[in-house]
């Protein structure tokens, strides 16, 4: 019985500092804010109006609706502002798996935060992640859903082998991951012609060496003059692109993924208990880098 | 100070069962015996002509004394036959570092070894090398030559993103690797015509993501009538391919590597000691694989 499922990399446009959710939710049925973390905020409170407080939520709910009643299930971004019992706020950069019923299945936090936690005025704009977010502490699972073994990663998440092969190691079939990549680095610029080539190459080779399809999604275009890498992507497990946005506007890209095509990986070459070789990897997990 | 190393990448072209060491050490100056794991032997003791039982030795003494007199280094690939103090004998799929006075660096074992244990009539032809070779006891590693830190890996060790990353956590500039890839997979046939995006694919994105040199060397073409992908490539730290192999036969490929390139990565984006998250990693040092 051949498992099909149709995925679709809804791809927005830049959304602006006064854009208002609403507008964005029907732009694409579909929640993002701007990228903030281009600002620094000297109280991060100020901040908090970026935040979500639940999920979904009166701005959101229109999303999960229209969603339900057409039986598709979805994945979406967003910056959540937690408050534990015990008075303290927490910040997280996540993602949530939402099934064809409309109920979220998981919620995933950013592992891999990058950028600078403290301002740097001397840069065009700032990518203070380290700011605004807290790491996860919980790292990378997989989940049922859509017939699928689903997994999540966010944006620098997918730079890092680590994550696919966490994933990977739970059997993971489809790989989702949203993304709002700044073309301009400033540390070092001469990547900046390069964020294609990276983007396609990490997505591409965790596909690829996971026996899993991946599907990353922008948020791409012109937000408030800084420009961000579009070019939503859905690649095989073979490592091949199936689809790529044309546009660094609003777009939908599809695929048909046949989830049984990752068994051609997964139990060949990539037959991770006949041929990896655990007992030699402990560096990899070392808290402290050699010199 | 820049630090630049002329790398050149030699390949060979396909070494028929009857050619002996001598006529291939003319040819490119170089040893390579042929790839012997394509036959089944009864008995594994008819193989042990095929390995060196040291390193260098009298068929391949010219080839290091050529490379002293002209102050060149290198990386040779052979099959390595050990015979222990106890009488038990050890057989190692092995590549040694030479340094351009002609003395061995280091010698490394093949970590990842693909293919079967057992005779598989039923193939075309065999890929026994789980039967030729046991897997190194040993792990990657980095060492100090040609003004470089040179790490080193054997054919399926470039298709694991761990490979690369056990290196890269030891500073790994330049990392060389032989391959002998048979275009023809018979676990999966439909990997046949990607051989060549698979083989860019995984050496690129271990370039990028650890900011190291990649030298992949081919021995390709036709070989008692199976045919290999060729292919030689360098690849940079940004990934990108500096120069890869016109032709299936003897060639050389050159790439003049300024090696203070690979901090422009290894200091910004893949900052290991700031960005990684070890304690969240446990997984892939775990000796079982999750069902």
């Amino acid at each position: 019985m051949t498992r099909i499922v149709t995925v679709g990399g809804a791809q927005l446009g830049p959304v602006q500092l006064a854009d208002g959710r609403a507008s964005v939710v029907s732009r694409l049925i579909e929640l993002l804010t701007t990228f903030f973390p281009r600002w620094f905020l000297d109280d991060i409170a100020q901040a908090d109006h970026f935040y979500e407080r639940s999920m979904p939520n009166d701005a959101t709910q229109p999303l999960f609706d229209e969603a339900k009643r057409l039986g598709i299930g979805f994945c979406l971004g967003y910056a959540l502002l937690e408050e534990k019992p015990d008075g303290t706020h927490h910040r997280w950069n996540v993602q949530s798996l939402v099934d064809k019923a409309g109920s979220i299945v998981a919620t995933f936090k950013k592992v891999h935060i990058p950028g600078h936690e403290l301002n740097e005025p001397g840069r065009p704009f700032q990518h203070l992640e380290r700011y605004y977010f807290e790491p996860s502490p919980e790292g990378f699972g997989v989940w049922d859903a859509f017939d699928a073994r689903v997994g999540m990663m966010i944006c620098n998440d997918r730079r890092w082998p680590e994550s696919y092969l966490l994933m990977g190691l739970q059997g993971v079939e489809l790989i989702l991951c949203g993304y709002n990549t700044p073309l301009h680095y400033a540390p070092d610029p001469s990547q900046d012609p390069l964020q294609g080539f990276h983007n396609q190459l990490v997505m591409s080779s965790g596909a690829y060496q996971n026996g899993s399809f991946v599907v990353g999604v922008a948020k791409g275009g012109v937000e408030e003059g800084v420009d961000s890498l579009a070019e939503s992507s859905i690649f095989g497990p073979s490592g091949e692109l199936l689809a790529r946005a044309e546009t660094n506007g609003d777009e939908l890209i599809v695929a048909e993924c046949d989830l049984d095509w990752c068994a051609q990986y997964k139990e060949t070459l990539f037959d991770f208990a006949r041929y990896r070789r655990p007992e030699l990897y402990g560096a990899i997990t070392d808290k402290h880098v050699a010199d």
